[in-house]
């Protein structure tokens, strides 16, 4: 494809064409080299839109508090994009279902645009991907993007905690395990909710839910950075001042949603107010560097070997002559 | 620590001493430079435990069915190591309450090894320490060596297919969103359990794996690497001569456990005869190289840099003023 006709495409996904705009989410999807040129095109025209995370284990409806929501911001006036990481296998349909059940839903709706996307690639890049996918939608003008994951994954947690608001979804009545990893993305909430208020069982779930954070509070600064993250630049003292809401819904039926649009306002502007905003802005970015980072590099050490080289030293590990940690080394020094 | 020590816990690991095991495997997680000796001395006398892997959907009871196949594994005079991938946060506690429930119910049995891994670091990592941890439970001489994961996450997928045998395990009457997540795990799955067979819906549940696996089949040889995966250089043909059996067991009763440890068998025999327990060796060793190499890259790029110019590129992608990609590209070539 030749440049002018990504020009074109840029231009069309910026006044708005969504025939454009989804050609181009398949580009940046595919990594195609005219993705590349497009984004660093929409780049300065991103920013402006609200990025909002909403994550949670299964089984808690967290599908159906993206559709009530987005359709409470509708009501006000905003436009929505929202980007589904569904950890789909590329022949269930899961995310075909997905995306059926939500068009039925806010069908014929110019200012909603969903994009699922399959949790496939074994060697990462998702996480990559999927921040160019909501930086498309962030051009193309989105008031709002919110970025859906099932929250039982570390990559899945790490999407999720990119954005500026970060919404757990929790119900009542789960299993077990189910509670063991709602546990693991309680820290990364900015806003919890309840959903499926209605059934038995809520109360003792806002209950555990209070006593978790309570807990969680203590040792939230410390989780920000991963172990091989540069050292953190603000340890952010305001960062305990927020109060996390714990707010009941039941989405299937629009309850509580306008409340929960309020949360996500008054987390909004405390995050400008207290300069948290421009913090979360820079972790983002530099998550996303460091992520970007490991993939170019593995892409460039691998193109600069022989696939040959590279099986001679499987083959070594295979036979035991040589063990990982020192097949490593040897793969970086060259021989 | 001098480097005898080292070289007595390495001694004392291989004749069988559980102290110095704990000891090397919490040296191990913590990634020390002694680890990484101890790793290479320990790494020749590995290769004999039959790793199988057990992951599912939440709520599927898959903690039972390892502690259930345990005790059958034992009771045939087997021994047990078994590593546990938990979703859990630093805080919550869930993986320490998750091996204590295992040691009431395994308590005193020095056939047996469980530890419990919680899934924190945010830049990865997880993998390639699990990987060694499982190494060391081999070289120490457990028969079978047990990874348990939730296979809701990319990661925790990738964990599980690294076994020889992978074991997935369902359960009647769970969530739509669970059922989505199953979906993204059947595809690496060598046997099916459907657990809680003593619940309503169990037939049910065992029709749609089935109808699931026919339509998988078709496409299942070209979801064993990732896009950045060297191009394979074994195309087994005989993959598809296994038929993925579905068992039905209620582990918290022990039935069939029976079944279950003879399927593992079945396939280890047929992994053997058909050639393609070599191409699993082969695929885990490429796939945990790359693993490493893609952490130990970043290391050394981030090592070679100062903290200033890093978040000198940090601030003008923040700033906008240029784009993730470009800012890799640069961080990449130098200034």
């Amino acid at each position: 494809m030749p440049d002018d006709s990504i020009t074109t495409l840029v231009q069309d996904v910026l006044a708005g064409s969504r025939r454009a705009l989804a050609r181009l989410i398949t580009r940046v999807e595919n990594r195609t080299a005219e993705a590349h040129t497009a984004l660093a095109a929409l780049y300065p025209h991103t920013g402006r839109a609200y990025l909002v995370g909403i994550t949670g284990a299964p089984g808690t409806g967290k599908s159906s508090v993206v559709n009530a929501l987005t359709r409470t911001l509708r009501a006000s006036g905003h436009t929505v994009g929202i980007v589904a990481v569904d950890p789909t296998s590329p022949f269930s349909g899961g995310a075909v279902l997905g995306d059926r059940i939500r068009m039925v839903d806010l069908a014929g709706d110019r200012g909603v645009f969903i994009r699922s996307m399959a949790n496939r690639g074994s060697l990462g890049g998702l996480a990559v991907t999927t921040g160019d996918v909501v930086r498309v939608l962030d051009a193309a003008g989105f008031d709002y993007v919110l970025i859906e994951t099932v929250g039982a994954g570390q990559s899945e947690v790490d999407i999720a905690r990119t954005a500026y608001t970060t919404i757990v979804v929790d119900a009542p009545g789960l299993g077990d395990d189910v509670q063991a990893i709602k546990a693991g993305i309680l820290e990364i909430a900015d806003v919890l909710v309840v959903n499926k208020a209605d059934r038995p069982g809520v109360e003792n779930t806002v209950r555990a839910l209070r006593t978790m954070l309570e807990l969680g509070h203590r040792v939230r600064p410390t989780l920000h950075h991963g172990q091989l993250a540069p050292p953190t630049r603000f340890a952010p003292p305001e960062y305990d001042f927020w109060q996390v809401p714990i707010l009941k819904t039941v989405a299937t039926e629009n309850e509580g949603m306008e409340a929960l649009a309020e949360a996500i306002e008054r987390h909004r502007a405390h995050l400008q107010e207290s300069g948290l905003m421009a913090e979360r802005a820079r972790h983002r970015a530099e998550t996303e560097l460091i992520e970007r980072l490991r993939e170019a590099l593995l892409v460039r050490l691998l193109a600069g070997r022989s696939p040959d080289d590279l099986e001679a030293v499987v083959q070594r590990v295979v036979q035991r002559e040589l063990d990982p940690g020192s097949a490593v080394r040897e793969l970086l020094d060259g021989r």
